[in-house]
C-alpha cells in the first residue's frame, strides 16, 4: 500500500474535523429562515407563496447539472472515471454543507483544472478554502462594487476559472506536460462524458434563469440561454469538422465546446439584447472556447506553466470575458425606450436613490421599485469593467494561496505516475471479486 | 481518409451558411413576445403570472426527453453510439433553433428511420426541410381543418412517422436487407439504450400535457399517459417472453415497446375517456407495435422497399393510427352528460359561434369560452378523420421530396461497409489516446 | 432452454391475468377525482389551482428517483445489470398501476433484499402481494394510530425493509452463503450504480417533502434532506476510507452508505429539528448504515438465515429506527414556543377536538385548522412507538407469507448457478448479433 497516498487516517480526520466544526457552526448559526420558520405562519400566510415554490424547481435543476451533469462529464478518462465521477460527489456535498449552491458550482468548476492530479484530502481543503474565498469577494462586490450578474458569469465563471488557474500552477508538474498514458478516454467514457453534457445544457436555462427578477426578466434569461447554446452547440460541430485533419468530430469538443454558449450569454442573459444577439454570443464563445483548447491551453501549458486539465479556461474564462464585454456594452446601449421603466429595476443600480423625486414617478409605474444609486450607464460600465478585474485578481490570489495549501504534506497527493488512475483511491479489489451484501461481508470483513 | 465523407469542408460550409441565415432571420424577425418583453411590464404586472411558470417545467421535462432520453435511445448499437447520440444532439440543437419544441421531437422521430445510414450533413438537411414542411402541415391543419390533438398524435407522431418513412423510401439500400456486421448491439449499449427508455418514460406526461388546457384537462392528461404507459409497458414485457423461443425476454421489445402506450393515449388524453380506457388503448398500441416489430417491419423492407431502421412505424405510426381512431371514438361518444360545459372548451370547434345564443349562456358558465364553429360531433369526428389524411400525405410527399435532396452528391453519405460505424465520422484515434487539456493539445495539436 | 425458468408461458400468462383483473377494476373503480373531472369546472374554478400544479413537480421528481435512479442503482452486477434495470422497470410500471406511486417505492426497496435471486414471475407476485399489504397497514395505521410521518420513514421504508427481510429468509438459498461468481461488480457496473446513486440524491428532497403540508412545512422538508443527505455523504466517504485495510474508497459504500442520511431526516423532516439536527442525523444513520454493512449483514445471513442482498436493512431498517426515535424526540421536544401555533397543524392529532373553545381559538390563527384528538406530546409519542411496532410486525408477517407464495412451483425461479446472471432471462444471442428493425425482422424472425 502506497503510504503516502492512503486515505486511511488522512481523510476520515479531515473529514470529521470538518463536520464537528461545521455541526457546531451550524448550531450556533445556522437558523431557519422566514421562509422555514414555523412560528411565523399566520392567518395571512398563503402557503403557496413560500418561496420554495419560486426556487425549488430551479434549484433542483441546478442539482441535477451539479451532480450528474458534472459528475458525468468529468468522467471522460477511461481510468479516471470512478474518481471524476465521485470525488465530483463528495466535493459537491460538502460544498453544499459549506455554502450556498451556487458556491459548489464554482468549487467543481476550479476541480476540472485539477483533475487527475489531486487526491480527495486535497479537493475538500480546496473547496474549504475556495468558497470562504468566493463568499467574500462575492459580497464586496455585490457590496460595493454593485454590479449586474445574473448568469453569474463574473462571479461563477470568471471567480472559479482563475482560482482554479491559480492553484493548478502552483500544482505544476513538470513531467505531465508529455502526457501521462493513462491520461485517454475510451468509448464508454466518452459516451458517459456527453451524456453529462446533454444534462447541462438541458438544465443550463435554470442556471441562468436563477438569480434573475421573477417574471419578464426570468423569460428573458431562459430565452437568450436556449438560443445562446444551441449556436454554440451547432458551431462547435462545424469547428470541430473543419480543424480536424481526417474531416472527422472529435469528441472532446462536442462534450466541451458546445456548451459555450451558456456561460457567453450570462453577463446579459436578463437584459434586452435581443435573440438575435443571444446567437450571436454563442457563436462569438463557441469560437473562442475552441480556439483555446486549439492553441491557448497549450501554450498556458508550455509556456506559462499552467495546466489546464479539463481546459476551463477556454469553457469559463474566455466566455466570461466576452459574456462581461457583451454585459457591458448592453448596459451602454440601454435606455428607457427599450425597456420602459423596468430599466430602472433590472439595472437597479441605476434607479435614482432615496429622496429624488424621479423615484416617486417610477415608482407608479413599477410598484416596490427599490431605491438605486442614480448611476448613468457609463458609470455602471465601468463598474462592472472593475469587478471583473477585482474578481479575476481575488480569485487568483486566492487560487495561489489555496494550491500552497494544498501542496503541503499529508495530502496523500499521487506521485506523477499515479495521476489519472482510480486504483490509487478506490478498492478495485473489491470491485472486480465481490460487491454488496453477503459476499463482501462474509468473506471480506471477516478476515 | 475518405474524402467523399469528410465532413471538413462540408459540415462547417452547410452549419455557417445556415447560421448566417438564421443570424439574418432572427435580426429582422424573432423579437421577444408580451412575457419577455420589459416595456410591456407595467404596475398592474404580475410578474409570477408570466407564461414562463406554466409552461417551463413541462418545456424543461420535454427537453430531457430530447437530449437524454432520445440520446441513450439511439446509443443502442454497439459501434455507433457516438453517432446516435451525438447526431440526436446536433440535430435537436439545430431544429431548436429553426423551430419551436415539439418540431425537434418529429425530426428526431424521423432520424429514427434513417439511423445508421445518413452523415451529420444529411441529417442537417433533413432538419431544415422538415421542420418547414412540419410547420406548414400544422399550420393547414390547425387554421383549415381545426382539429383536437392535445398529445401531438396526429401532427407530431404520425407526420414525423410518415416522413420518416419517405425519405428512408429514397434512401433504400439494397445490400443492407440481409443485415450489417456492425448493426448489433453490446452489453453496454442496450443499457444505455433502456436508460433512454426510462428517460422518456417518466417525463412522457409532460410530453403529453403540455399542449393542453391548464387545470382538470391537464391533470386527466398526465393521468392517461402514465396509466397507458404503465399498461403497455407489462404488456410488452409479457408479448416479448411469449413470442420468444427460449422464453426470454429481448431488450429491443424493453427499449421500444414498452413505451406504445404514450402515442396511443395521445389523441384522446386530455378527454374523458375514462381511466380504463386509457388501460385499454395502451395494451392495445402496445400489442400493435410489437408485432409491427416482428411482421410489418420486415415486410415493409422486402417487399415495400422501406428500410425503418428503428421501427419508427411501430412506436409512431401503428399506434398513432390506433390513437387517432381513439380520438374520434372519444369526440362521438362525448356528451354534456359527461363533461358539463367544459364539452365547448375542450372540443372548442363545436363551441357556437360568435353571435349564437348558446355561447353567451355556455360563456356565463365558462368565462373566456372562445366562439368556435358550431360542428356536430359528427362533424368534427370527419375533420379529425381528413387531418391524418391529410397530414399522412403530406408527410409522405414532404419524406420523398427531402429524402431525394439528402441523396444529392457531396452530403457525406456513407457507403454501405461505412454503415453504423462511429469510425466514419469521429476521430476515434484522438479519443484512445489523449483527452482533453494538456496532452491532446501539447502533443497533437501541435504537429 | 431450462423450461423451469423459461418465462414463454408464465409471464405472460401471469401479466395477462393481471391486466384483465386490473382492466376490469379499474372500469367499475377507477374514476376521476375532482380535479380531473371536467364537469365538475365552472366559472369559480382557476385552473391554476388543479392539485395538479401542486404535485406533479415532485411526483415527476418522484418518478426519477423510481426508474432512473433504482434502476441505475441496482445495476451494479457486472452479469446482472439488464436483469436489475430492467426488472425494476417491469416491477415499477407494474406497481403503478396497482397503487400509488410510493407503494411503488416499496416493492422497489424489498426488490433489493432478494435482487438476483428471482423470475420476474416472481417479482410480479411480490409486487402484487406487497401493495395490498402495505396499503392496508398504511391505513390501519393512519386510521387507528395516528401519526406523523412526512418522510415515509415508518410507513415505507421501516415497512419496505422488514417485508424484504420476511421474503429473503423465506427464499434462503444455503449455497449462496459462501458467494456466488457471477455476484461481482465491473468498472462500468459501479459507474452506471453510483449514477443511479447521484440521481436518487438529488431528487430525495422532492420525496420528503412530497407528502407535507404545502408552505414553510416543505420547505423545512426539502432543508433538512438537503442538510442530512450532505452529512451522511461525506461521513461515509471518512468511514469508507478509514475502514479499508488499504485506505482506498469503496464504491458499495459510495453508493449506498451515503444515501442514508435522506432516511434518517424522513420522520422529523418537517418539524422544527434545527438545521443542526438535520446534520447530525446524517451522520448518525450514515454511521449505523456503515457499520450494518460491515458487521450486522454478514451476520444476519450467517446466523439468522437473512440473506440481505442490497443491504437494504442498513440503508432502510437501521437508519428508519433511528428516524423513528428522532421523530418521537422531536414530537416530546416540540412546543408552542418553537411552532407558534402551527404546533397544531403539524402534530394534527394534537390539535383539540372539535368543540374544544381552545380550537375555535387556534382557527383564527391557523384558519383551517382541523380538529384533532387533544393528544399530549407523550401519548403523540406513544403512538409513534405504536406505529413503528404495528408496521415492523405487518410487514414482516406479510413477507413472510408472499415469500411462501413466491416459492411456490411453477414461479421460473433461478437455480442457485443461474442467479445473477441476465443470461438466463434476457436473449442474449439476439442482443449480440442483432438489434432493431430490419435485420433483427428479417433474419430472425422469419425463420
Amino acid at each position: 500500500m502506497r503510504s503516502h497516498t492512503s486515505l486511511q487516517v488522512r481523510l476520515p480526520v479531515l473529514i470529521f474535523v470538518m463536520e464537528i466544526v461545521m455541526l457546531v457552526l451550524y448550531s450556533f448559526f445556522v437558523t431557519y429562515d422566514d421562509n422555514g420558520n414555523a412560528k411565523l405562519q399566520n392567518n395571512q400566510t398563503d402557503p403557496m407563496e413560500n418561496s420554495l415554490y419560486r426556487d425549488y424547481p430551479y434549484f433542483a435543476d441546478v442539482q441535477v447539472m451539479i451532480f450528474v451533469g458534472f459528475g458525468c462529464l468529468l468522467a471522460f478518462c477511461r481510468f479516471y472515471g470512478f474518481s471524476g465521477m465521485v470525488f465530483n460527489f463528495l466535493t459537491a456535498a460538502f460544498s453544499i454543507q459549506w455554502a450556498i449552491l451556487f458556491a459548489c458550482a464554482v468549487v467543481l468548476i476550479s476541480y476540472g483544472a485539477v483533475l487527475g492530479k489531486t487526491s480527495p484530502v486535497q479537493l475538500v481543503v480546496m473547496a474549504a478554502l475556495e468558497i470562504p474565498v468566493f463568499a467574500v469577494t462575492e459580497w464586496a462586490v455585490l457590496k460595493y462594487i454593485r454590479i449586474n450578474d445574473a448568469g453569474g458569469t463574473i462571479l461563477i465563471h470568471l471567480f472559479a476559472c482563475y482560482f482554479g488557474l491559480g492553484v493548478t500552477f502552483v500544482l505544476y508538474r513538470p513531467c505531465l506536460n508529455s502526457g501521462h498514458p493513462k491520461e485517454t478516454t475510451s468509448y464508454h467514457s466518452d459516451i458517459l462524458s456527453v451524456m453529462g453534457t446533454l444534462f447541462l445544457w438541458v438544465f443550463w436555462p435554470s442556471f441562468n434563469s436563477a438569480l434573475t427578477f421573477k417574471g419578464d426578466d426570468q423569460h428573458r434569461a431562459v430565452l437568450h440561454t436556449f438560443i445562446g447554446l444551441s449556436s454554440s452547440t451547432i458551431t462547435a460541430f462545424a469547428l470541430s469538422a473543419m480543424f480536424n485533419k481526417r474531416g472527422k468530430l472529435t469528441m472532446a469538443d462536442i462534450q466541451n465546446v458546445t456548451l459555450a454558449g451558456g456561460v457567453t450569454v450570462g453577463a446579459s442573459v436578463d437584459m434586452m439584447i435581443s435573440p438575435a444577439a443571444a446567437f450571436a454570443l454563442g457563436i462569438m464563445g463557441c469560437t473562442a472556447c475552441f480556439f483555446g483548447y486549439k492553441y491557448l491551453t497549450p501554450f498556458m501549458a508550455k509556456r506559462l506553466r499552467i495546466q489546464d486539465q479539463c481546459g476551463i479556461h477556454n469553457l469559463h474564462g474566455l466566455t466570461g470575458i466576452i459574456s462581461s464585454t457583451a454585459g457591458i456594452c448592453a448596459i451602454l446601449l440601454a435606455t428607457e425606450e427599450t425597456y420602459g421603466p423596468s430599466l430602472y429595476q433590472i439595472f437597479s443600480h441605476r434607479a435614482p436613490p432615496e429622496g429624488d423625486p424621479k423615484l416617486l414617478e417610477l415608482q407608479q409605474l413599477i410598484p416596490g421599485l427599490k431605491p438605486g444609486l442614480g448611476r448613468t450607464a457609463k458609470e455602471q460600465a465601468l463598474f462592472q469593467l472593475a469587478a471583473v478585474f477585482a474578481t479575476i485578481a481575488a480569485s487568483t490570489v486566492g487560487g495561489l494561496l489555496t494550491g500552497l495549501m494544498m501542496n503541503l504534506k499529508f495530502m496523500a497527493s499521487p506521485s506523477d505516475e499515479d495521476c489519472f488512475d482510480d486504483e490509487l483511491f478506490f478498492d478495485l479489489e473489491l470491485s472486480d471479486t465481490a460487491c454488496h451484501g453477503i459476499i463482501s461481508a462474509v468473506s471480506f470483513y471477516s478476515e
